[in-house]
């Protein structure tokens, strides 16, 4: 069999079309991988409708991607045919620029974002760079690994770089496609977990995620509820939406740390007093390299954790970014070619 | 000698009067300190000017004081008539709450900042608790020593507490009261330093202080400059002027701080993306304990550093006092008893 | 009832007796606690063997108690008749050396340890300052509680102040009452968690713990085995033998840290080489304050950390010492009044 | 010209002898590089007098080496002919192993260090690969850049991650080619600084480098002396002798760290209670990559800090190695083509 296919966007804003290609033979320094999952992510749209820089169309985007090693290009050492890797949002890097040499390649000024530096895996085939590939642990499937590439390294390593220690109050604002991970590792982590969402919709569920408390945003305010609890250490903000982010600011007991991982164009409403009174931060945190991304799997192979996925064939695509788009999915889209 | 003056104010907004009163007497766990240098300090003015909650009237302001004790209250240990001592913005903390259980005084819940509190330093006489006091070192005198209770502290301590190590990239943005100070202190420790101020009139004055570059931030854009650099590891902001301490968040390379200590009711005007995509932070950054002030001092007489000041006899208060608001000051008014 | 017992040493090395006194009177700033339980640990036999500074007899030992308040002295505030409260090693510190004055409560210069600075637990009340003391959290018995004030911080804050973080491999050697709770708090703190011990006993009960692995230090090489599942980020030697402390050593990977807390007087056979070609520490670690044994506590009561206990009654601490001694108690040996 | 000269050992233990060579092509991803000065190490001694493992000979040493680039390999980028670089004691790394994929490439598994993995310095022209350039800034000399690839690298990394600040107590055991260094980046650095040897011959010397305070250790109890200075939060041990470096460790207030660089194969005399008593710890620190011998060169230009130096032409190689093993040198031997 010597060809794939892709799920492609011809022009922004274009519904996908599955498309019949050529195999690609991986260069020097690359794999073909056989992609096994591939989830579907809310950047994913960024790239699809709007005209950031360098995207080019047609467009096949994807950068949460599961399988196996299925062709080697020159020079790769160390990597196996049939090997199962995941590639996440961290693409490669460029060794060479100052965050690079500083071993910060998750800073690197050339990094790579599959499905938008190159072709990502809304495909049944993808090309990438060794410096992409991490390992996937035995116990985990393709569909429960690749979500983890994105969402799940992003929301373990926030919490993992962070200032909070077992038994501190942390709270995750927004359960969705990230929350809903956040929210489970919080508890695995040995924090005392708060999830915060609006409405009363969530809150069994993120009980069974091992949430200790929830706070219905919409019904109060989010900052005294947790400082009723004794202030929160850390608060992760996974929501897109500066205004709903914010709200934990004053939530945070001294030296309390607010993690933004939630896009918005909007400035976040927080003033100079409302940090230095308290000594509290706000954090910007990016994702997480392909070595983050093992420790993400393995950690979550360990500790029992699991996105929730709705796994959808690679065909259903356009079905399946419709329904992410509409807030309906519960909680991550997985293609499978 | 039974009676002192003091700087008081009647009522919010009215000038200093300077006022004969008998000598307190210290309670225990306090001393009386004959005060021979008073700094002046902007945020006298919220005090002075404004209803803030607690804030009482008969007010005497003042938490930049040097002096001597002078009496000791019962069960003071440690402490002896004459020794030199400062009293800072740190006036003292309950010991009892849980940030003070934890060792971090400086967020105590029932922290007291001398002229708010109780009765501060724009004076002959005060009484303070021994939490309060920090020991001034010889080769500093007492109107060297004074401003480093409030300004010194917070700009050595910024940099104390941040990820700056030397030969890194720092800038000062603001060149008044605690940026003249905070530029000494990044030069000394070991900095590349970058001072940041509006016009061409403090170029000259800020390579003196030690700054290897000068960036006047009316003639073009700041964090480009600082991106011209190399980036900056932090950013110290010192203008009390949320658009002013924000420009410098686009000058940090990736993994840097930009740490605000300058009031305003404005939020600061940062997104979450200017955030996340390079692991940037935004860190409040409130002042230091009276050990703090021990340190900011030893450090400051053993690396030669001083403030620049301006020094003004008790009675001509309110002559310092528009000279500061007026922002003639160069750099700190110091009332002399 | 104005009388208490105490379970006293009247000389070196003597057995304890049980000795009627009268009720004391808290002094000011102090409290009288009503026992419920009190810990035996292997520091209490240096108390009653060795002639130690300071130690003066007759002697009533014990530093792991928990009780409710029982009287007031003088000025105590924010602590009510009838709260349950814990002392654990941390028995009050002076406030005014540099290390208090830090914040650095547990380095403190004058620290006082309960059962040496002054009477200990092994008794119906005893009296401690406010500062020693930790509120226990609902859902924790004393008998739970006691241990959790020295065996329980100890090994509890040894992980929360290192360098692991969830998902890295951590391995405890030693399985006795300090190992047998700080394999529980290394599984749930989320690390791949190593036990290691001597022979094959203590194998199944060490999975029952938590241990996702395994070591008879007896069988083989300890450092290879540990190199083998990929070398610990820390290894917690708690077993009082430097030779079998210093056995982790070459098991840490690079920055890896070993963390001593079992005493031993002779030097950890370590060299330089072993240490800076991997970039490696050896961390001497003390204990916890009394926050740090709320700390403790909570987390214990969220995570459901318990000690083994076997409960005695206060008469026959001779016996209870003894079982100790010999290395037979399972794991902690808790004398109830 | 198509030869170079080397300084090369036939057999473990000869003499050096000048042998004249075709000049080498540098490889893909490698440089060619015309050396201008190149310091002479203690750790070249083991090169050249033991059989470690992996040396083979004829061997040409020297891992402090600076020059300008001479050839570029193939799919060399961002370096170019004529450009200044030095090559240290991290001669690249292999970006594979895990240290590397976390970014700690100084704990490379496959780490190369020059005239040990390849031939280094002691040589007119030398090749090394891409990721062992550091790029010499303008204002150092190559005679002054070139031991700061090892020596300077070594000690100005130490202090870097080290938890000191400016203002603390710092102390510096052994004034020779690393501790000269040590101790003028600690006074730079901003600490106060503590120079200990033996004898008082160095005592003006290290005044001169910047010290604060000298300590003769043969003269009395080194630890004692640090703690009447108030105790040290750091002390760099440079000495490779287990006993002197040791001395350091009761000299350490809580929570300071006794850095280890030299290397002694007898264990360092510390106990468990030295460590755990007072919370500190034993460090071990390698060196620095590339980039850290940039970040070096450039605070050493920034700040003004030299290597003391003795300049030896090339064809005198034998006669500055017996200089440096008998301990004549002050305190850098560097050869000059």
């Amino acid at each position: 069999m010597n060809s794939m296919r892709v799920a492609q966007v011809s022009e922004p804003g274009r519904p996908f079309e599955i498309v019949e290609r050529e195999l690609p033979e991986p260069g020097p320094g690359h794999v073909r991988i056989a992609v096994e999952a591939s989830g579907v992510c809310h950047s994913d749209a960024a790239f699809v409708y709007n005209a950031l820089p360098h995207v080019t169309f047609p467009l096949v985007t994807g950068h949460e991607v599961a399988g196996r090693i299925d062709a080697l290009g020159e020079g790769v050492r160390y990597w196996t045919v049939g090997a199962r890797v995941a590639v996440g949002w961290f693409g490669g890097h460029c060794g060479h620029c100052p965050p690079c040499r500083e071993g910060h390649f998750i800073d690197c000024r050339n990094l790579q974002v599959p499905g938008w530096a190159y072709e990502g895996g809304y495909a049944t085939h993808m090309v990438a760079p060794v410096n992409a590939l991490a390992r996937i642990p035995d116990g985990l499937t393709a569909v429960d690994a690749a979500p983890l590439g994105c969402a799940g390294v992003t929301t373990y390593n926030a919490f993992k770089r962070s200032s909070a220690r077992p038994g501190d109050l942390v709270a995750v604002i927004g359960i969705g496609g990230l929350g809903h991970l956040a929210v489970q590792y919080a508890a695995k982590f040995g924090f005392e977990t708060v999830a915060v969402a609006r409405g009363e919709e969530k809150r069994a569920l993120a009980m069974e995620l091992g949430a200790h408390h929830y706070v219905d945003s919409s019904a109060g305010d989010t900052a005294k509820e947790l400082q009723a609890l004794g202030g929160a250490t850390v608060v992760l903000a996974t929501a897109s939406n500066s205004q709903a982010m914010a709200a934990g600011v004053e939530g945070l007991q001294p030296g309390g740390e607010l993690i933004v991982i939630g896009i918005d164009s909007e400035p976040l409403p927080i003033t100079p007093a409302q940090l230095i009174l308290s000594s509290r931060s706000v954090v910007g945190h990016p994702s997480g390299t392909s070595r983050d991304v093992e420790h993400t799997m393995e950690f979550s192979a360990l500790a029992g954790i699991r996105p929730m996925t709705e796994t959808v064939p690679l065909e259903e695509v356009n079905e399946a970014f419709a329904r992410m788009m509409s807030g309906a999915a519960r909680f991550r889209m997985v293609l499978v070619p």
